[in-house]
C-alpha cells in the first residue's frame, strides 16, 4: 500500500482517536514535533482521544504524564484507557466486599477514589479470602510473580470471583531493543491453568471504541464515517477500529516495521485504509 | 446456587434483554406459556428486547416469526440481532462492489434492503473476482458445503477483503435431540485455514450489548442497574451480559441443564446473579 | 539461510525420508528429473522412505501411484503414511464392532484389507448406532459435507467413541492455483463442536518418524544421526523431525516460497539444518 | 463406569507403565502400602515402569526419592521422564555451545552429567548470548520469576535457538489444598509472547511412551496388547496411552475425583479401558 501523508489524511475527518505507544510516545516519552500535531488539530477544529490499552495509573495520572512533556492539550478528558472500563466493570458489578490486584499501588489509586476497597496481592492471606469479591490485573510490577502469580491460582481455587482483565496487551517496549511481558500474558496464563473466563478490556474489542464514541456525542453528535483511528498494530487498533465501523491509519514509528507491512496485512487479512509513516506533523 | 422466581426477579428491572433460542422458543416454536411473562411485562411498564445471535433473516422476518405465533408485542423495533452488526459493518465499511455471501437468499434479503449489492457464493465466478468487496458468512443453508466452502477459501487465496462473521454460534438444536452445525462452526475453520482475523459479530461481545442499549437511550435514559439480561447460556448471554456490567439471569429450559449448572457454574467462573427454571410465568 | 545443493547435502546420510507432496510431486504428478534423485540414492546405498500425511489410500495404492509414473523404486515397503498408523491404531483398540468413517471407498479399502468392519459415514442410520465403536476421518471426499458432516456431529452425541484423525493436514494444493480443505479442518471443526479430544495422526507428530525409524532398524541398525528429513513445510516436516532428533532439510518447490522463506524461519523459530530448492539432482 | 479391583485387572498384562503423581506419591510421599503393589508385580513377573512428566531432577535422582522412602525396587532403570527425552535432544540436536535453562542447578545436574554446557538464565548476560545456542525449560523453581522470564522474551528477540519445554505440565499439587503452576505454563506463555513453536516433551506426547516401550524391547519383547498404562489424568496419561495403542486404567488417588469421573469422561470423549479407585493392593 502507498504511503501517505498525515496532515491530508487528518483533514477529512472530525474526530481522531490516537492509540498512545508507537503514535504519541516511545520508549523515550513523547515523538518529537508531536505536539505540532496537536496545534494542528486545534487549529482546523479536529477533536482528538487517547484510546490506549493501559491499565497502570487512572486517567489523571495518564494525562499528566503529557502535560509533564509539554503536552498541555491532554487533559484527562481526552483519556479513554483500558483501565477506566475495568473500573467501571468493578464499580458495577462488585457492590461490596474487596478487590484484590495484581499492579503497583499506582494503578489501585484509580480504584480507590471511586470508591472500592482494595487489597495488593502481596497483602492477601489465603487463608482470609471471604471478602474478596472480584480479582483485577492492573499492571506487571508491583508484586513478586514467583510467589504472588502461584497466590493468586490458589485464590481462584478457594473463591469463584469474577477476574478482570484490565489491559490485554502481551508485552510492551521497555527500550529501543527491549521488551517487558505486559500484565495481559500473566492473566491469560492463569486463566489457561484456572480454567476460568476471564472479563476482558482494552482493544480491539469494541467497548473500548463506544466508550470513546459515547463520550463524543455527550459534547456533539458525530456519525462514524467522520472518526479516524490512528494506531501502529494491526491486531489491537486497526482491526478494532474496522470492527467498529471507523476508518483506520496505521503508522510506522511503532510496532509495524515498513519493511513488513505488506507482508503482515497479506498474511492477516487486516487491512488499514491508510498508512503514514508517523502522526508527527513537520 | 438458588432456583428463583421469575416474575419476583423481573419485578426489579425497568428493561429485559431476552435471547431467543432456549428461552423464548425452542424447536418446536415459541414455548408455552411465554405470551403471559410479555403481557405482565407490558402490565408493569418494564421494557423488553430480544438479542440474539442470528442473521438467517432480517429484523422484520425475526419479528415475524413471533407475530405468526401470536406474540404480537414482539415488532421488528424489539428485534436486535448479530446479523443487523454485521450489517450495519457492511454498509459502514463496504461503500462499493458486491459482498459475497453464504447462506440463503432469506439471508442475504436484509443486506439488500440497505441497499448492498450481493452475490451468492454459490454464483461467485473465482475467475471473475474483482468486485468483491467482501465476503459474510450468514447462514450454514443455501450452499454446497463440498463445493464453495473451498471455493471461498480459494477466494481468500485472490483477494484481501474484509470477511465478516453475522452470526458467532458453532452449533443450534434442530429438534429435541440433533443439533446443526451453525455458520460460526465453518467461519472458524475457514478463518484458521486463510490465517486471516475475521471481524465476528454475536454474543458474548460486547457490541450486541451496547446496540441494544442505545436504542434504549434514544426512547429513555435508563441506567445499567436497572437492565437484566436474561439466556440459557453461560458462554453467551451471561459472560456477555456480565462483562456489559448488567445483571444477569440463566434459565434452564435451553443450553443449560439443571443437573449441570453449578458444576458448570464453578468450573467456568461465569456466575449469572440469578437462576430460574425458565422465563414463563404462570 | 544459504541454499545449498541438494546432492552435497545427500551425501552425508545414510537414510532419507522424504515428504511426498511439494516435495517428490504437485498437482502435476512426480517431479520432472526426481527420479534421477531415486538413482543416485540407490547408486550411493543411501536408503529412503516416503514418510506422508495422506490416508486417501493405503500404502499399497499409494505406492502404485508412483510406480504408475515411472518410479518402480517406491515401492509399498517403503511408504509410511499417516493413514497406516491410524489403521494400526484402530487394529489395537477397536476390537470389535464397525468403524464409521468418512471418506471415499478406496480411503477405507485398507481398513477392510487389515479385518476391520467398515461403514461410510453416508450409509450410517443415526437411529442404529449401538455397533459403531470408533469414528475414522480418512479423506475430504466421498460424502455429502452439508448432511454427513452434520450426521457425525449428532453420532459423537450419542456414542462416546475413539475419534480417529488419520491425516492432520489442513488443505493441499489441487493445481497450481487452487487448494482444497483436507480432512484434518473438518476434523478440527467437528473436535471443537462436539468439546471432545480426537486421537490425531500426522507430522509433525513424533508417531510418524518412530514407525519409519522402527522399519529401519527392523532391516539395519542406524543412529539418528544418519538420517534426514526432506520437506516443503515448516510446521510439519522440520518441526517434526527436529523434535525426533534428525537432521532436517527443506526444500522451496511446495509450500515454502523463497521469497518468505528467512522471513518464516525468523518468525516462527523452526530452523532447518539445510535449505535446497528442489530435491531433483540433475 | 464400574469402579473395578486393581489386582485382577493387573494381572492381565505383562507389563504396567505407571504415572508418579497422584498414583504412586502425593504431596506427603509415597503412597501408603503401594509397597504391596509392587512387591505383587514382581511376585508375579510383571514388568513396571515410571512414566513421569518431570525435569526437576535426572533420574537417578527420582529413582533416589523412591528408594530414600523405602521403594528399593524403583531403581534409576525404571525412571522414563519427560527430562530425558528433552535431554535426548538437546544431545542430538545441540552439539556445540551453551544451553541456557531455566530451573534450579539440580535440574540442570542431568544435562551436565551428559556433557552439555549449561548457563542458568539468572546468570545470562543479555549483551553476551552469541554462544547460547539453545533454551530448556527444566523446573519453575531456581530463577526470579520478575526478571528471568523477562530476560527469556528478550533472549529469543536476539537470538533464533530452539526452545525445549522439557514438562508440558501446567500445575502440580504441593499440599493437600494448594497447587504451583508448573514450568509448562511458563513455557506456554513465552512462546505465545515470542510467537516461536517450541519442542516439547511429556505425556499425553507419543514420544513418552515409545522411549520406555523401546526400552522394554531391549529386555525381552513384548505387544502393545500386555502392557497397561496406569494414571490419574485423562488428559495426558489415559489419552496418550490410548493412542500409542495401549491399554488404560484411570485410578482416583489424584487428579480425578471419583464424584465427576463419569462426567469428565462424558465430556472429553476420553475413555479408560478400566477405572480403580488407587494403584495400592491391600
Amino acid at each position: 500500500m502507498d504511503i501517505q501523508n498525515f496532515k491530508a489524511v487528518a483533514d477529512r475527518y472530525k474526530v481522531i482517536f490516537f492509540d498512545a505507544y508507537g503514535v504519541l510516545k516511545n520508549s523515550m516519552g513523547v515523538l518529537d514535533g508531536i505536539e505540532q500535531t496537536f496545534h494542528y488539530l486545534m487549529e482546523r477544529e479536529i477533536d482528538y482521544y487517547i484510546v490506549t490499552n493501559d491499565a497502570s495509573r487512572g486517567p489523571k495520572a495518564l494525562a499528566q504524564a503529557y502535560i509533564d512533556e509539554g503536552l498541555e492539550m491532554v487533559s484527562q478528558d481526552k483519556i479513554i484507557s483500558s483501565g477506566m472500563l475495568a473500573t467501571e466493570y468493578l464499580r458495577l458489578k462488585v457492590r461490596s466486599g474487596t478487590v484484590a490486584y495484581l499492579g503497583t499501588p499506582k494503578s489501585a489509586h484509580y480504584l480507590q477514589e471511586l470508591g472500592l476497597h482494595t487489597l495488593s496481592i502481596a497483602d492477601l492471606d489465603l487463608t482470609d479470602t471471604d471478602d474478596v469479591n472480584a480479582l483485577v490485573f492492573l499492571d506487571d510490577e508491583g508484586f513478586d510473580w514467583n510467589h504472588d502469580i502461584n497466590k493468586i491460582v490458589n485464590l481462584l481455587r478457594l473463591r469463584n470471583i469474577p477476574c478482570v482483565v484490565a489491559n490485554t496487551d502481551k508485552s510492551y517496549p521497555v527500550s529501543a531493543n527491549e521488551v517487558s511481558i505486559a500484565i495481559g500474558s500473566i492473566a491469560d496464563m492463569v486463566e489457561q491453568i484456572s480454567g476460568r473466563t476471564f472479563i476482558k478490556f482494552g482493544k480491539p474489542d469494541a467497548q473500548m471504541f463506544i466508550f470513546a464514541y459515547d463520550r463524543i456525542q455527550a459534547a456533539m453528535k458525530v456519525g462514524k464515517q467522520h472518526i479516524l483511528m490512528v494506531g501502529d498494530t494491526l491486531f489491537t487498533d486497526i482491526i478494532g477500529g474496522n470492527k467498529f465501523g471507523i476508518d483506520t491509519l496505521l503508522v510506522l514509528s511503532g510496532n509495524t516495521l515498513k519493511s513488513s507491512v505488506d507482508e503482515q496485512i497479506h498474511l492477516t487479512g487486516i487491512v488499514p485504509n491508510y498508512i503514514c509513516d508517523s502522526a508527527v506533523i513537520d
